[in-house]
C-alpha cells in the first residue's frame, strides 16, 4: 500500500449547527484541532457526527472546509457510506483526492434483509466507480442502526478481489465472536480492525487490533491512546477499567446529545448543545446530573475552554 | 384544502435502469403511462422504486422529466423522505411546486430509537421550511424498513399544527390495530388512509380507508381499483380474495427483483430486470417458475407487451 495505514483513536467528531441548523465549520475545525492535540485522528462524519442528517453536500463543504483550513488530511477518516452507492462514490472520490487516510463505509441501510451478493456488489461497484488506488476503504459494521451486519464472507471476497483498497473496518456489533473472527482471519493480512467501543479495546489489541473509533472519544481520546500505547504493560487493565469509569458515566444508548451537553459545557459556549432533528438536545437537568456525576468521579476534560 | 384529496391506488413504480445502472426516464415513463390507463397514480420513488437507492438529483430528474413529458403532476405522489431533512425538504417543494398530488415521507431512518418529540419536531421543520400551503403530505409507515413508527400520538399532534398539510399517511405497519386507531381516530377528520397491503384493503375500506399504495400495484391496480368502487358490493370478497391469489404467487419479503422479472417478460424487455446493488437480480430458473404459477393461475397481466 502506498499511504500508510490508521491506527491509533479515531473520533466520529459530532458536528455543530448554528442557529438556522446548518453546519457550523468554525466550531467543527475548532473541536477537531482540540482533538488532533490529544494526538487522535478525525472520523468526522461518523453515527456520532449526526452523518446522517446531513446532505452529500454539507458533507463536502465541511471536508474541504477543514482541508482548506489546514487539517492534515492524513489524519481524516470521512464516513462516506449513503443508501444510495453514487453518493458513496462521490464523497469517497472527493476524500480521495483530497488525501485522506481513507474512508468509514457504511453498507446502504434501507433495503433488507441483504444478501451476501447484494453486499459484496455495493462495495465492489464503489470501489470501481472511485477507480483510484489510493482509496483505503475501512468498513462500518454496526447492524444495531443499519440492520445489514457485513458476514465475515462478505470481507474475505471483498480482500480477495481488492486488496489494495479494502484497508480495515470499524467494529460496532457488540458480537465478540465476530470481532475475533475479524482479528484472526485478516489482521494477519494487514487489515486494520477498529473496535467500535473502547470497552473492548484491550481485548482487541491484544488479538491485533489497531484501535478504536467511539462516541467517548469525543471527550477523552488520549485515555485511549494511552492504552494503546501501554497495553502490554502491568497497568493495562487499569487503563481499560478507567475508560469503563468514564462510559458508565453516560447513559446507555446513542450519546450524541449528551457528548455535545458536556463539549458545550467545557467550551463555555450554549450554541454547542444544539442537534438536528430527529435528534433533541439533551434536557438540562440531565446535564447538570451528568456534569455533577464526573465532576465526582474526578473525570476531567482539559483544554476545551476558551483562554 | 385548496386540491383534491389523493384516494384509490397509488403504485410504487418500480424504476428501471440502463447498463450504467442510471436511471431509465422513457421506460419510466412507459411504465408509468400504462399504469394510468389502468386508472391508477403514481407513488414514484416508493420502497420498491429503490427509492432509497436513488441520489436526491436522480430523483429531481425523474420527477422533472416525467411532468415535462406530460405526465399530471395530479396524478404523482412521490417519494421524498430522506435521512437529512434539507433533503426532504427540496424534494418536498420541488413536488409542491411541480402541482403534485401530495408527498409520501419517510421519517428518517438512520438514528434510532427516536422520541416522539424528535419526530414531531423533524416533521415540522420540514413542514415549516418548504413553507407552502399546497404542501400535502402523506406519512409513510413501515417500521419493518425504517425501524422508526410513527405513533398515533405524533400524528394526532402533527394535524393539530398543520391540518392543512398533514394529509393521510401510507400504513404498512402490518399491526392491524394500529391501522384501526388511524381509520378511527384521524380519518373522520379527512386524513386519508392508504394501506401499504392490499390485503387488509377491504378491511380498511369498512373503517373509512380510502385505498392502498402496495407493491402489487405495479402488477395488477386494476384489481385494487375494482374492489375500491365495488367494496359495498357482494362481490368484495370475492375481489379481496383474487387480490390474495396474486400476492401468494409470489415469494415473502421484498418484491422488487420479481416485479421487475415480470415486467420484463411482459414487455419482452430484459433491460427491466436490472436493478441497483444492495438488491440483486431475480434469478433465471425463479422468474421461469413465478412466471409458470401466474400462467397456471390464470393470472394474467395485459397490455404490457409492445404492439
Amino acid at each position: 500500500m502506498s499511504t500508510s495505514a490508521a491506527s491509533g483513536v479515531y473520533v466520529p467528531v459530532v458536528t455543530p449547527f448554528d442557529r438556522e441548523l446548518r453546519p457550523d465549520l468554525s466550531r467543527l475545525e475548532q473541536q477537531c484541532r482540540w482533538l488532533l492535540l490529544q494526538g487522535a485522528g478525525l472520523a468526522i462524519f461518523g453515527t456520532n457526527s449526526e452523518a446522517n442528517s446531513l446532505t452529500v453536500d454539507e458533507r463536502l463543504a465541511l471536508l474541504h472546509g477543514l482541508v482548506e483550513r489546514g487539517v492534515d488530511p492524513q489524519r481524516i477518516m470521512p464516513g462516506t457510506g449513503c443508501c444510495a452507492f453514487p453518493d458513496t462514490v462521490q464523497l469517497s472520490r472527493a476524500a480521495t483526492q483530497l488525501g485522506c487516510v481513507g474512508v468509514l463505509m457504511l453498507p446502504p441501510f434501507y433495503y433488507e434483509p441483504v444478501s451476501d451478493e447484494g453486499l459484496f456488489r455495493v462495495f465492489a461497484e464503489i470501489i470501481e466507480r472511485v477507480a483510484d488506488d489510493r482509496l483505503r476503504i475501512y468498513l462500518y459494521n454496526i447492524p444495531q442502526l443499519t440492520h445489514v451486519p457485513i458476514p465475515l464472507a462478505v470481507i474475505g471476497r471483498l480482500l480477495d478481489r481488492y486488496p489494495g483498497q479494502v484497508a480495515g473496518i470499524k467494529d460496532t456489533s457488540g458480537d465478540w465472536p465476530y470481532t475475533q473472527g475479524l482479528l484472526e482471519q485478516f489482521a494477519p493480512r494487514g487489515f486494520s480492525v477498529f473496535t467500535g467501543s473502547e470497552l473492548i479495546l484491550l481485548k482487541a489489541l491484544r488479538l491485533g487490533g489497531v484501535g478504536c473509533i467511539s462516541a467517548m472519544a469525543n471527550l477523552n481520546p488520549g485515555r485511549m491512546l494511552e492504552l494503546i500505547r501501554h497495553w502490554q504493560s502491568p497497568e493495562a487493565e487499569a487503563l481499560q477499567a478507567d475508560l469503563a469509569r468514564w462510559r458508565n458515566v453516560f447513559p446507555p444508548g446513542l450519546l450524541i446529545p449528551a457528548l455535545k451537553a458536556v463539549i458545550a459545557d467545557g467550551r463555555r459556549d450554549p450554541e454547542w448543545t444544539r442537534v438536528r432533528p430527529p435528534l433533541v438536545e439533551f434536557p438540562a437537568d440531565e446535564t447538570h446530573a451528568l456534569l455533577a456525576r464526573l465532576r465526582e468521579q474526578g473525570l476531567v476534560i482539559s483544554g476545551l475552554a476558551p483562554e
